[in-house]
């Protein structure tokens, strides 16, 4: 396991590790923001890793190296080890020589989210825990029930009533206890706070749990070890409440505290136009986000109101020199077919949103074509097929007929 | 490139290799039974592969050592190298020590047909084809459907019209030209098979095609690579058409060609009681299947009136010591959640049918609790959230509030 402490992200306050914290004792007052509470505690490791291991990066003697976590406590599940793709033919089609996509949807709950359930999941059965629970507009709940499942943990999951049947039937499946939550993400995360504070349940909360955060670091850590000698000069990550950024900003920086690589590559925040507080704060050049009540996006997994780690994901972006790009729900649902297309991948409207967000940075000139480009491409298709419906026209079916087959394609269906 | 040579599975007559062939041109009469077209020839490597590869088997590399391909039309699109899970929790339920799951749902398009389409459409590059086409329940036309897409070749993919709508809209996703045929598989098949032939394009139908087959090896092989130096005993396959089954027979016994295993693991061909007429015919000693005219099942995957890769697989499965064994579609809709709670692999229902297969095989006797057991979990569940949604009860939405949650708990639903 790689030594580490907690280290505030208000107040600077550092300490040891021995106990289960999610909050910082010297400024507990700050973590409230209207009604959103936020966590503001952040892993560091004493010792960044120095040299890449030996074994597979996702394996659990990898993760051991690289994560605050023992071999021994890592679930049976197989999370991370995803492929970064170079897409030939997205690349012709955007006269971009160097890019590459990271296809996370490959996790075994289908998105990047199970990075954070694993060491989550890890962390609960060190420290004891019989349960964990979550709030989620969808996937991290998908991704927590999925690990516990293999773990054998129990999950209790918070979700927003309107959240896609997909991910709810996904959930219910896994076994987790399942609450759909009349009202928004924002309504089910305080209550899941409340509730694992009434029963005593570990608490995995994006953003408030600091071990999500950690968790998300191996994307980077792959990006960077199958890139290498060469490293990403801007990674694009789509953005709900800036914890998959920011814990993509931290597996590159733990790298370059170790010497693995020069500097963290600039980190582009792509948010949908309802739902685009910390990717405005970016663009104004503002210190603080503001919160957007009623947020609304098809990429419902980055639907938040008031984003939980606005706060770390500023702070990184911007110390990457990197930026936000806003786009519209058109672009999303657009870029889901052209994604497939190009390059094989199906991903879901949070995820498709990175490409509508390359050609927004492209156009502003936030990223030359030069440049290495690694799109993260957080979820899978599948977890939202109502949305990729709307960017598909669907044929009519013909009889079992070659004629009819060759008149279909006169008409050029398809 | 592993050199090979066709072998016709009916005359055993020899044909090299320097041309697209799907039919044996010595005793093409046979090719047609009844109302079913189905393929007769075979791939036969010169030389087996005697030792493992430097590169991971699923990279271009070692899948040119291993399968008939060049390593440069392999294409851009990252197929196989899916997970052994060795799942302890299902493992104690059952009573198995020795129980692994290949988790074949992480392909890109989310089932292990990618694997065939892999090495069709690297063929088809190599051959000079601009446009691939195939008929299928819906696994082998997304798979066909992503990898085309990645390799900026058109897919033309017929399928029932009543498939599940995650994989009709998934395929339509990628891009391909999409032809619902309003009829069974069986008809779509036929059709596909004619328009092939008038319009000039590469054939991908299973079994019909042989590089189908041969690429499915590749399961085989990573399985036995990752168990190395133990070897399975038995490996559990959901069966349909008999080409999956046919292809891991293959990759097994290629293996003990070249002196990497001792024997092929003996094979299950598990199949739903509405479409079973592989495996019966194996539980009969019959000499030829019977076809199932208007079969049906919830494991859409699986369903064929006749399986056009029933000579090979009943003839694999016999020279393996193997069986077959029937589950009904309530145990598999039942399977779908049983699997995802105990291992966290959320399968779709012709996937999950393998996890019925096995206490069906346990309690018949056909596997022992000591043994070397590997399910092929062959999709994931995102591909039919509708059956899954059978298999769990949705619980009702509850106010923001704590003492709903409270009482929520108590009643213990979840």
């Amino acid at each position: 396991m790689a030594a580490f402490s907690f280290v505030c992200v208000e107040c600077g306050a550092r300490f040891d590790e021995r106990e289960v914290r999610y909050v910082c004792p010297a400024c507990a007052a700050q973590q409230v923001t209207g009604t959103a509470t936020r966590g503001v505690l952040r892993v560091e490791l004493d010792e960044p890793p120095r040299r890449w291991p030996e074994a597979p990066l996702h394996s659990p003697e990898g993760l051991a190296r690289f994560l605050p976590v023992h071999a021994a406590f890592v679930p049976p599940l197989t999370v991370g080890g995803t492929p970064l793709l170079p897409v030939p033919r997205l690349r012709r089609e955007l006269g971009l020589r160097r890019l590459w996509l990271k296809d996370d949807g490959r996790n075994p709950s289908g998105s990047t989210k199970d990075r954070a359930s694993l060491l989550v999941v890890a962390k609960a059965l060190e420290y004891g825990y019989d349960t964990v629970a979550t709030a989620s507009t969808g996937n991290a709940a998908s991704a927590l029930a999925a690990v516990a499942a293999a773990a054998a943990l129990r999950a209790v999951v918070f979700v927003p009533a309107a959240a896609p049947q997909a991910k709810l039937v996904q959930i219910a499946a896994y076994g987790a206890m399942l609450v759909p939550v009349t009202g928004s993400y924002d309504d089910a995360f305080e209550l899941s706070l409340a509730a694992c504070e009434r029963f005593g349940w570990y608490n995995r909360n994006t953003a408030f749990n600091p071990f999500t955060i950690e968790g998300k670091k191996t994307a980077a850590h792959e990006i960077a070890a199958d890139l290498a000698p060469e490293a990403p000069d801007v990674v694009l990550v789509p953005t709900g409440d800036g914890v998959v950024i920011a814990g993509v900003a931290k597996g590159f920086a733990d790298l370059v505290r170790g010497g693995l690589i020069e500097r963290v590559p600039r980190l582009i925040a792509v948010q949908p136009a309802g739902s685009a507080a910390i990717a405005r704060a970016l663009r104004d050049g503002a210190a603080e986000v503001t919160p957007v009540p009623g947020a609304t996006s098809v990429a419902d997994s980055l639907v938040v109101n008031a984003p939980r780690n606005a706060i770390l994901a500023l702070r990184e972006v911007r110390a990457s020199g990197g930026s936000g790009v806003i786009v519209s729900d058109e672009a999303i649902v657009a870029a889901i077919a052209r994604l497939a297309a190009a390059t094989g991948v199906f991903a879901e409207p949070a995820a498709a949103a990175v490409l509508a967000g390359l050609e927004a940075a492209l156009e502003e000139g936030l990223v030359g074509r030069d440049e290495r480009v690694v799109l993260l491409v957080t979820g899978t298709g599948l977890k939202d097929v109502a949305a990729a419906a709307r960017a598909v026209s669907m044929p009519e079916p013909v009889p079992a007929d070659l004629d009819a087959v060759a008149e279909r394609l006169a008409g050029g269906v398809g």
